[in-house]
């Protein structure tokens, strides 16, 4: 636990919160600003600032428990679909450098959340993106 | 593999794509309209409508690849953060109906990808949702 981080006081128990669910490695949580009505968070209870510092076992257990949260949300609050979005880096939109993945219901006819305007990549440069890439895997 | 579904012959190798990486379970690939440099989709082999039917050991598999990749990102292609983002369900605006998570490179000064007005919650609400969720874990 890291003694400044209001998720892993929130995880923890040391400031309260609206929990769907808690185990051993993770609690669940409502999110304070929500996008739609049940969006979630799901926080290790151990420190990690983003995905590369998560330990596999961890980062194993995260999608299984995302799937299990989302199911839930359709029968229980009747939303038609979910978003799992997971931000790595300030760039990348996180606020709060404690990894943490969105469960966001969706409903017909609600808001847009993700949306990009669809770029275009020409051969030579998918050519060398796959290179660069894959050279570092 | 089912017939019809244009991820599932990516994922196999009936039509040629961009591939980042691959193992037996999965394949990624460059997004062919991308919303940053390098715009990669995490695509399972075999098919899954969405994360409600993936089978749980592959999905413990996604969140540790997704880093993966997500590392190798920030090293060859230089980007600051990424965005995974996982849609269910044509409400949320999952438009090819085969799992994948997208891994989205984000550069500094670069589009929002992800972005909601946050919303509020009364104490009342916040406890029926969390009532509603629970009864169906």
């Amino acid at each position: 636990m890291k003694e400044d981080c209001i998720f892993c006081k929130i995880a923890n128990g040391l400031i309260p919160a609206r929990k769907l669910y808690e185990d051993d490695d993770f609690c669940v949580i409502l999110d304070l600003g929500p996008a739609t009505k049940g969006h979630a968070l799901i926080l290790p209870k151990e420190h990690y600032r983003d995905i590369c510092e998560l330990e596999e076992t961890v980062a194993a257990k995260v999608l299984p428990l995302a799937g299990k949260i989302g199911k839930a949300m359709k029968k229980g609050l009747g939303c038609h679909g979910f978003n799992l979005v997971q931000n790595n880096g300030e760039a990348a939109g996180q606020t709060v450098l404690h990894f943490h993945m969105h469960v966001i219901p969706r409903y017909e006819n609600g808001p847009r959340i993700v949306a990009w305007e669809p770029g275009t990549v020409s051969e030579k440069e998918a050519e060398k993106i796959v290179e660069a890439v894959r050279a570092e895997l």
